[in-house]
């Protein structure tokens, strides 16, 4: 089946924000298996709202309708919505109980335009919204379906996931099963030469790349009879690509990130870590620190930016700096040792390099990135070459330092066994 | 003049990324004082593309359409903007001659389909792409203008603010010219309260209200014959926003952000600052150290998420974190002042607080932060409650410290000059 998105708003129109909206439906709707040819942005005018929706709907299925329906006269989806369809607008009542209980707990008054969010189109599927007063709707017509959902991303996010997913899935025949395999430590060409061959021969399921800054999501997508038949499809070409991949898969799981990946192995051997950042200057800590439980494993982050915290906290000697230049493996060495003395952490991290857009040179380019791993006495130092502006040379230093960390410390404990086994 | 803004590339369709080039370009038209009503993505699928541009065509004057000039069999929108328009592909030598220097200097093959790049449809202005192989075009047909530029953010950005600003400027027979004031320390309800009375009358110029994460913009547009007619009635409008919001307003100029404002206050008055953070883990540094030139005064970052990190590193007693909590006025002090004697700075700001989803109590929230700022031996200690996400509650504490610096470090100089006065 087809899917066309519509995003409504002025706000959007403006460039007042950035439509995420339509990344995380367009993505979902990717994953349940639907086509989607067309995205389109229109704001709150009801003219221009119609003409949209009556052009979707000789285009598509189903459209997923956000924003727009608000208790103000400037919201006028549903409004829009309920002409195209030629469906009169009636009272939901418990809509207006929810509306009525929401206001009620948090001791506001209801001014009257609250009501309208309690009118729907006749003959609708009305979904709750626990997280706001704009209830969402689904109005079936003649084989096609039109859903509206409330535009605040804490809203339309709960409520497409809790009842529009399930809607959804039980309008195809089939069933869609999709599990998503993380790499990191591969770049993207090498990740897609190294699966063109399973891309060019599928059909059920299919394969797709992803490619995010510093790693390489590879998406299998199979479509069943049952959920159980298209898991049983998916199966094998996971096992076929983690066999290709080997240890840099880092997951297979939709919620893992690869921070929260390098955090489950720090606390499954018991190993604290400490980071030590120039050029990045707090955002390796930032995203470890975006993992909840990371206080059983995060000893302390040290951000020494300028070559006089790299002497006074860290102990480097003048000279070395003088020699090599902040930015080199000598001084990524000097700053994971430092750390690691400072902090007492089985495992510490140092990052320096040159973010740019200034300060540069031929023999040390923007761009230039060490990242210094020191695992339980093991220490690794490894140059990066990176591209792009500031603030993407920061992040892809960030994703490459947590990709080393977990190199270094699965590679320690494979040492170790292979040690044992050797005696 | 009515703009319409077309997104290729199935990326976006498939949500493997977010449109931020549609909110870039959303915002910088309604700058230059152009009307957008549609926003539209269509795939590489050259009938969906030549079906998107003539809906386009037929209601709005200029076209602005982003993505798919790469060398490859998929970017077809240089082909479809050109059998829409009738306008045959020819060879332009000036880019021919652009994309072989392009790859000389990076010491790589040219292979053929890169060619397919320097061809453009006849009568094309070509802009030039510094920044990659794709030119970027202009088209004019019949009063309507069909403007081409590559879909990477880092090329269509510079290459939009080189040519096409210019020339859209050209177009329009009114000049649009706009100031933002930008505002710190007023919430969003409370700053549109205070101008609701000057929106309320605008006609020319107007102000826009633009809520960020612990900002407020203001944006004052006017049209007039001329530049100066236009700079003339901004200037009385920003005078009076400045004064209504006196000590608030930290900027008026586009490219200052709140991180660069406070830096350059840093600069300005010889101060050294250094971090302390709990809950952020490294965010506020790192949004400190984005800004370059940073060096001269930032002398160190620590950060102690775990209470054993308070304690040793800042010397914390543990009979003061068990009696208040690591969330408290008491510790944010503390570690303000723990890091003012370790990395010896004029200025030290710490942040602690439960960024969730869990650890809140009735007492302490989810949302409860506590902000310390240390200036030449002043302290301050302000309590914030913020909501949302994780993510959004470290964001937003982020936006906070860098407020309450900017505001201590003014505090601190006013009473240093009404203190010299009083003598």
């Amino acid at each position: 089946m087809v899917v066309e998105l519509i995003s409504v708003g002025t706000e959007i129109l403006l460039g007042n924000i950035v439509n995420t909206n339509a990344a995380y439906l367009a993505e979902k709707c990717a994953a349940l298996g639907l086509s989607c040819y067309y995205q389109d942005v229109v704001g709150d005018n009801e003219e221009r709202l119609c003409e949209t929706i009556r052009t979707a709907l000789s285009r598509a299925d189903i459209l997923l309708i956000s924003g727009g329906l608000g208790p103000t006269q400037d919201d006028l989806t549903k409004e829009a919505a309920a002409k195209v369809l030629g469906k009169p607008l009636v009272l939901h009542e418990r809509s207006k109980a929810a509306i009525q209980e929401y206001f009620s707990a948090r001791g506001l008054e209801i001014t009257d335009n609250n009501w309208k969010q309690a009118m729907v189109p006749e003959g609708s599927i009305v979904l709750d919204n626990p997280n706001g007063t704009a209830p969402g709707m689904i109005i079936e017509k003649d084989g096609k379906y039109v859903v509206l959902m409330p535009g605040p991303p804490g809203e339309l996010m709960p409520m497409f996931e809790a009842s529009v997913i399930p809607y959804l899935g039980r309008l195809q025949d089939a069933v869609i099963f999709s599990q998503t395999v993380k790499i990191c430590g591969v770049g993207e060409s090498k990740a897609e030469t190294m699966v063109k061959d399973l891309i060019d021969a599928q059909t059920n399921p299919t394969i797709a790349t992803y490619a995010k800054t510093g790693e390489v999501h590879l998406r299998v997508t199979a479509r069943g009879a049952d959920e159980k038949e298209a898991r049983k499809l998916v199966k094998p070409v996971v096992k076929e690509l983690k066999g290709r991949f080997e240890s840099h898969v880092y997951t297979t799981e939709d919620a893992v990130t690869l921070e929260k990946a390098v955090v489950d192995l720090l606390l499954a051997n018991k190993l604290t870590v400490s980071t030590v950042e120039s050029c990045t200057g707090g955002l390796l800590a930032a995203r470890l620190i975006n993992v909840p439980g990371v206080s059983e494993v995060f000893k302390a982050g040290y951000i020494t930016y300028s070559n006089k915290a790299k002497r006074r906290l860290l102990g480097i000697k003048k000279n070395l700096l003088l020699k090599h230049g902040a930015v080199s493996r000598e001084i990524a060495e000097a700053m994971a040792i430092g750390a690691s003395v400072l902090s007492k952490a089985d495992v510490t991290v140092s990052v320096t390099g040159i973010a740019g857009p200034d300060g540069g040179t031929p023999e040390k380019p923007v761009g230039l990135v060490y990242i210094g791993c020191y695992v339980c006495g093991n220490l690794t130092v490894k140059e990066c070459r990176f591209q792009g502006s500031r603030a993407k040379i920061r992040e892809s230093a960030v994703s490459s330092a947590l990709a080393l960390m977990r190199e270094c410390i699965l590679k320690y404990y494979s040492e170790m066994t292979f040690g044992n086994k050797e005696k």
